[in-house]
């Protein structure tokens, strides 16, 4: 049971500039995430439409993570970006028991049960205390600077 | 976020045949399940170490399910064939926040309250009453018997 690597790489990227007051780019993103830089662009603008992260124009510009997105929760970050999918297919292919499945009801309840977890921790959870710090520090070696 | 094909194809495998009486082949189980035979053949393999599925020898043999296995639940089966593996990979390719990391373990929080929805299901609960007939009629159907 896997969750889609776009979703795993919007977790890193709200952590870590979650713990971070500087702003940052996509660039420097992708350097200390270790994370290909196409697919941080993409996971970057979808946080923003989230309202995880806001972009500042201008020659100093960049991302930075939103003034109040702390109290967004991981359960919301990982809803927006697995959609509505469920744990298993059952339409494709079409699954011949569909019609007289008990299974995919226990499926969903199992699914609910978490993101009910997830809906409970905030994303500035994450980062409170040392947390952030140590985050930031580990980002900062992964980019040798 | 989605379980593995396998996963998948065992839980659709120990519904059918807990719900059937009869004993049945792997090239059945492929044809009324709508599945890759080389897979089914597989996934049974593992059903039978696991103790859901037994097999009977001779002319008129097969597969059947175990006596006692409408007691194991829906969650040992996803454990076996989902094994310990976490939602993320955390290490493949290693993510530099590891050491600062609280979000793992809020993930394993949320995959063992997955997993405990299932641990309370058991396989015979798939096919009380008469959900049970009406799984054999959809796949005698989809094998178009």
């Amino acid at each position: 049971m896997k969750l889609n690597r776009s979703t795993d790489m919007a977790l890193r990227i709200a952590m870590f500039t979650a713990a971070s007051e500087a702003r940052t780019t996509v660039d420097e993103l992708a350097t200390q995430l270790s994370l290909p830089r196409s697919h941080v662009a993409k996971v970057v603008q979808r946080l923003q439409r989230l309202g995880v992260l806001v972009t500042i124009r201008g020659r100093s510009g960049g991302v930075a993570f939103a003034e109040h997105a702390g109290e967004l929760t991981v359960g919301q970050v990982v809803r927006a970006f697995e959609g509505y999918d469920e744990v298993v297919s059952c339409e494709q292919p079409a699954c011949p028991l569909l019609g007289g499945c008990r299974l995919r009801g226990e499926l969903r309840r199992a699914q609910a049960a978490f993101l009910a977890v997830l809906d409970d921790v905030r994303l500035g959870d994450l980062v409170d205390g040392p947390s952030g710090r140590l985050l930031l520090t580990l980002g900062a070696t992964a980019a040798g600077t």
